[in-house]
């Protein structure tokens, strides 16, 4: 276990080499941005998804939808530059709910944030995975064995530490971003000099299931606002900035917003004008890429940048799940076990609670971006919204200098992702966002009974009028079997704990008895030896009978049993003994005022 | 758990029940005959599945066949009565071996027995199966999971104690004797009346795959052979008997073998005249039946009969397999568990360890009597063979009166038994036989592996120039995370054990320990504070370091290693807690000259 470990892992760090790394916008770009940029690979498909039940006509409302979910990302942009102002030190939901809003709404916002992270490695990996089966068709059946192989590979890497490395970001967003650019700036110089496409699609026809209403309009709406998901970002990691940490951060979300305004928009566009279909088995990106650039190189660079653009938001969510846990935990709602840093120096449990959890949706909705999408977008709006009335109420209590103008920007913002959430919660319930519904408040719950328990155990340990008496009394009993090496190891350790050690032996065999009393007598040097009979040849029941009845005879305030054992040099020679003392220490496990010592003779064959 | 296996099992019962009951003839008979005469069951159709392999036509051999089984009955018959005389107190082929061959043959005839218990229960569920599927085919899918019901069934009652008792027995065996003879008459009269079958049976034509050679006539006598598994049973549990209990013995298997004789030969003759023809889904004896009387109550009736006495003759393994294996443990030939009586004074070990192989081999079988019936008889014959050699051994080395008879006697059972051990092993091999002549000296094998083990464990425990020394030394370390009620509960207890004791703190974080330094000066009552450094954050590994320090520098016996630890409340509290203690006594747990102690506080909520 131990080697396995080491190999996957590697050697442990020591606690001096925790990094702090400050990164120029240019990189800190690449560093924040993977989860929102790579949204464009799966929104605009999202969208069409709806699109397509009203026939294959409704698909020109896309562009209008998508414009909508530009002003969105403008108003979002715009408060969260507020935000990172406020917040110089790092303001996630669940910090500026909580400092602003109190408590239980910063609980709300960290149960919708970790439903959140969660959602965006399945999401991302399934859209990830998505984009390497639409180049290669023969993998498609493998999607769910692809996924979790890359979540499993994500999260190793981060067990060993992988850091957000600007070196190892920087390349693959910046290939999408051009690679995208690329393929918007061609498919738009082919529609202006009227080409055809390379790569002619099928185009079998649609057969409308839906009328065009407005709430299928909504609905539409609603799945493309998950190209919204991860804009935030920035906004949690403003101390990564160099100095001054919030001009820098400020400046680098309105360049991510610039660039993913065009990618969204463009490809959204493009993908009217070149009617592409939504299909099984392809992507909407695929498609288009076919259609503008044919299966050149070019192509299959535009889905590896894809995949790996993808895989990086997988991986900001290794980075800030664990985070969160750890803020959680240390405020005592999550188990304190995520409050520990392991070998390198990661917040390994809340690496592997993660993977754990997003290896499970995928195999529960089967690897489909599509089935995810329903629950996805739900929680971001939670913390959206409550982050941004948090925002309001500060500058409420705060009035800091130009506070009016703050609340007018923050309030726009609350009222906006207010709407916002209840279409995509009105529109998306019966679709699975019942499920994030009904998850955050138990989730809350569960935080809340945590920290009780935590508080109670506190008050049962906390030092109260307590003088430390002179000593405790103890009865030691060494339990015999028999008289062998063994057994006289044990009466050594017993003797030397105790001046006053009595053996107990269970009589099974009237015989044997005598047998015992002879030997003991010969080697025990003069330790007294008490018999107990047990008519149901029960070891463990007239041992409990005789031990309540030293605690009731003697008020000691511990008794102790000192179990003589032998550990076999071989694993199979355990089954060639009596497990005896592992149920008798089963037995006074969980007894009070009694405590159990194996002592072992360790045999050589 | 426990109150599960109070419901299947019941109550603990005292040693002092173990009872004596001694049985009348006619009751001994049904004791121990049902393994015996339960094989008519299925003994002719193994003959007639070999025969028909040559076509309708050699079914006539069947017969003759019968004829030589009978005699061979017979011989074993006169020879067992010798050693029903010789060994009053049971002589069963392990002990006769032992006795009067060496431990090896004893052991050889040790194997071959164990497998015999578990094939017999096998092979007696799988046919009593049958039985019932014949009359309502539609279970025939289900028969595997029958017979896991039934193994389960039988092996539970045997749990509860379930003794050989008489009234219990009597019953199915003697419906069984009376239905079995009143169909052999049935069948006779019909013959000779020259009436024709009541229930005409589908006549398929045979085609012959084999001609009828000598191997082919062999093969069938071999497959007959089984009808004589389990007559030894009555010179195993001579006991039982009233006095003189040889006598009544000697008395009672000459009855069994007449009755069996009459059985066997009778509806192997009756099969000949109707000419039944083995086939898939019911037996030859159920085909028979059918013929004779019809599908009337008495059809149920024989049916349910061979049912009943073929779940008897499994029961009987379930007496014999446990108390075989509880004389070789006794002798330290097989692990010390199965000596143990349990709850209810059965050897339950035992028990469990027969029902979980005989529905091993029923799986892997698939409930087929016809696939398991080739590894049967050559247990059975290797074990007849070694007894009755065992007995010419005796005549010779005792020389008591009429021992020249005596010789002649088990000599020709010996020679006779070894020829049919040849015959059975040599045409059955390849159909399932090298299994079990694989699966002796295995078994041996493992035997003595068990054997050596014993003997170097008691070696090395064996007092020797043991001087018990006045007191040994030992070094107490109490391990601190903090300051709280179950730390100073724990230093509580290690200063009852030690006058000195040393805390030990594993430093983490530098605040922490400054804190920890203050709060235990003021709360400790002297107790000096170790801080160990541990730049990778674990607990364990400066611990170790530590404790190898002291037992290099100090030279002391033993190594105290006192845990505070603290029990929560619920379960599930569990897991919001660090398991640190647990990992240490991992540890520690194969370490020499080192002991763990965990002091336990009790949390209430």
């Amino acid at each position: 276990m131990q080697s396995l470990k080491r190999l996957l892992v590697g050697e442990p760090k020591a606690t001096a080499q925790v990094p702090h790394e400050r990164l120029s916008n240019p990189v800190a770009l690449a560093v924040f941005s993977s989860d929102a940029l790579s949204s464009v690979a799966y929104a605009t498909e999202e969208i069409l998804l709806v699109l397509v039940l009203a026939g294959a006509t409704a698909l020109t409302w896309s562009s209008g939808i998508a414009v909508a979910i530009g002003l969105l990302l403008l108003i979002l942009t715009v408060s969260y530059r507020q935000t990172i102002q406020a917040y110089p030190a790092g303001g996630g939901a669940y910090l500026v709910s909580k400092d602003n809003l109190g408590v239980p709404a910063g609980l709300v916002a960290g149960a919708a944030l970790l439903i959140d992270y969660v959602l965006t490695v399945s999401v991302s990996v399934a859209a990830g995975v998505a984009a390497i089966t639409s180049a290669w068709p023969a993998l498609y059946g493998q999607r769910v064995l692809l996924g979790i192989v890359a979540v499993a590979a994500i999260a190793i890497a981060n067990l060993r530490g992988l850091r957000e490395s600007g070196r190892l970001f920087a390349a693959p967003t910046y290939l999408f971003i051009i690679s995208m650019l690329g393929l918007i700036v061609l498919g738009l110089a082919r529609l202006l000099w009227g080409e055809t496409p390379v790569v002619p699609l099928p185009s079998s026809p649609v057969v409308p299931v839906a009328a065009v209403t407005p709430f299928l309009i909504l609905r539409a709406f609603a799945s493309g606002c998950t190209a919204l998901t991860g804009v935030e970002a920035i906004s949690d990691g403003v101390p990564a900035f160099r100095k001054p940490e919030a001009d820098n951060a400020k400046r680098t979300i309105a360049w991510m917003a610039g660039i993913l305004l065009i990618l969204f928009l463009g490809i959204t566009f493009l993908a009217r004008e070149y009617e592409v279909l939504p299909r099984e088995g392809e992507t909407v990106v695929s498609q288009l890429a076919r259609m503008i650039v044919g299966t050149s190189p070019f192509y299959y660079v535009i889905q590896a940048a894809t995949a790996l653009i993808l895989v990086l938001a997988a991986n900001t969510s290794f980075a800030d799940f664990p985070r969160l846990s750890y803020f959680l935990a240390r405020d005592r709602f999550l188990p304190r076990q995520l409050v520990n840093r392991g070998d390198r120096l990661v917040f390994s449990n809340g690496v592997i609670v993660l993977a754990l959890l997003a290896s499970l949706l995928l195999v529960l909705f089967r690897g489909e971006t599509h089935a995810l999408i329903p629950l996805y977008a739900v929680g971001v709006f939670i913390s959206f919204t409550l982050s941004q009335v948090g925002m309001v109420r500060r500058h409420l209590r705060l009035r800091e200098t130009g506070w009016q103008r703050g609340i007018l920007i923050n309030g726009a913002g609350a009222v906006t992702t207010a709407v916002v959430l209840t279409v995509v919660g009105g529109t998306k319930f019966v679709n699975g966002a019942f499920l994030v519904v009904v998850m955050i408040p138990i989730l809350v719950g569960m935080f809340y009974a945590i920290h009780r328990h935590y508080r109670q155990v506190a008050e049962q340990l906390r030092l109260k009028h307590f003088d430390l008496p002179p000593r405790a009394t103890h009865a030691v009993l060494l339990l015999v079997s028999d008289v062998h090496m063994g057994i006289l190891n044990a009466l050594n350790y017993a003797r030397a704990i105790s001046p006053e050690v009595e053996a107990v032996y269970v009589s099974l065999d009237e015989e044997a008895t005598k047998q015992m009393r002879l030997r003991w007598g010969l080697w025990s040097g003069g330790v007294p030896l008490v018999v107990l009979e047990s008519p149901y040849r029960s070891v463990v029941q007239p041992l409990i009978e005789y031990v309540n009845k030293i605690q009731v005879e003697r008020k000691v305030d511990f008794v102790t049993l000192v179990l003589p054992e032998f550990i076999p040099a071989r694993w199979w020679h355990h089954l060639l003994h009596n497990q005896t003392a592992l149920r008798i220490r089963a037995h006074f496990l969980f007894r009070k005022g009694t405590v159990v010592i194996n002592v072992r003779f360790h045999l050589e064959t």
